[in-house]
């Protein structure tokens, strides 16, 4: 019997029609796909490929240990997920090692922030393991603007909403061009950092990139609301254009 | 007649079967397509659908006009391609305006840095015009390391080679990733800046992602050669990792 190959398979920003066409193939003869989501949600990767598995596939959902209640720098944070990991880590090994493929379902592209890479580091020695790039959360938030995000030798930076406010602001006044990222609960700090590098009425606030709920707004327009966690923030770049 | 839609199509790295799902299908059924390229070559994006296109389709190669001895900081050289972009768009119009759909191909991602978004600028007030995301080189460029880019709440910061020596070094320093492109001629400047900000030793060279004559190799043991204008580098971020 034949070992079997973990596929990672990065999903896009949402819409199943801008998967890459090896995705598409590899999703649809897919007997067996895996995904993280959160206990008791249905899971933003699985809702994308909707329709599109295999009827005879046999689905590996991954729940998320709860977190909410110990804060990232405890290591008891570290802790939990470092055992979840594993534990997904040994039933994704012991599927290849009857000789079944398995499809990793990730959200953008697997090896740009998300989870799959730590899925990857703990198997990428043991057992085949394959990677299939696609179009980033963020190129869909800023094709979502109608706006092109770079021009000429603009400098773009990529930033977590996660990151102490002096650092964003920093980070922000030394670009041309921002993305900001996992914003959710810190939309507040995140529009302060924008206000006081100046670029908080270039800012674009874009949720469900691709998807049929997608929204596209000037970040100004948006007001103080809280948005959920996958939304993005795009400030374009002015460079050269002849 | 009605009015046709400019389609900008992002083609991705260079794999045909990393293309989008929507790419492939309007490539294939498309009976206009317009590309850019330098006089007497085939063009790179031109390379990437070749056995995909319609045996009716009607080819628009756009080339470029000779620019190799005018500074880009001189008017005329500004000029110069501005005078192209507008031409292309009017034999681009004029198609749109007969009731044509035109495909125009794109290298990696229509709104990430590239030649369209010079005529998108100009298109997209007066004629329908849409948008295909796509995979972006530098993803392709950090998969094919087989190392995922960023992780937790790593900064990341992408450059092109055409920057001064000291912008490129102080935005290396202030990131926990680095992507930078455009590099060719400006191989020994970016090299110098990497070493400057103390990532030399982290840094890879990736030519040709994703393409079968793909090279990734460290870029300490890639020497002093100079490399293609589309070749990659990229540093790894170290961020949190349970």
């Amino acid at each position: 019997m034949s070992t079997g190959t973990i596929y990672g398979v990065g999903l896009g920003p949402g819409d199943p029609d801008l998967m890459s066409v090896r995705a598409d193939r590899l999703l649809r003869g897919a007997r067996h796909v895996a995904f993280f989501r959160k206990a008791g949600r249905s899971g933003q990767a699985r809702r994308i490929v909707e329709g599109l598995l295999h009827a005879d596939v046999v689905e590996f959902p991954m729940e998320y240990p709860v977190t909410t209640e110990i804060p990232v720098t405890d290591p008891a944070y570290n802790d939990a997920l470092s055992g979840f990991y594993a534990s997904c880590t040994d039933h994704l090994k012991q599927l290849v090692g009857q000789g079944e493929d398995v499809v990793v379902l990730c959200e953008g592209d697997p090896f740009f922030f998300g989870s799959f890479m730590h899925l990857y580091t703990r198997l990428k020695d043991e057992v085949p393991v394959q990677v299939v790039p696609a179009i980033t959360g963020m190129s869909g938030a800023w094709t979502a603007t109608g706006q092109p995000v770079t021009w000429g030798d603009d400098i773009l930076t990529v930033l977590m909403g996660t990151l102490p406010k002096e650092t964003l602001t920093e980070a922000m006044m030394r670009s041309d061009a921002v993305v900001v990222m996992k914003i959710g609960r810190h939309f507040d700090k995140v529009t302060s950092a924008l206000k006081a590098a100046d670029l908080y009425d270039r800012a674009w606030l874009i949720e469900y990139a691709s998807m049929p709920n997608q929204t596209v707004q000037q970040l100004a327009e948006a007001g103080d609301k809280v948005t959920p966690y996958f939304s993005i923030i795009v400030v374009h770049g002015q460079g050269r254009r002849p």
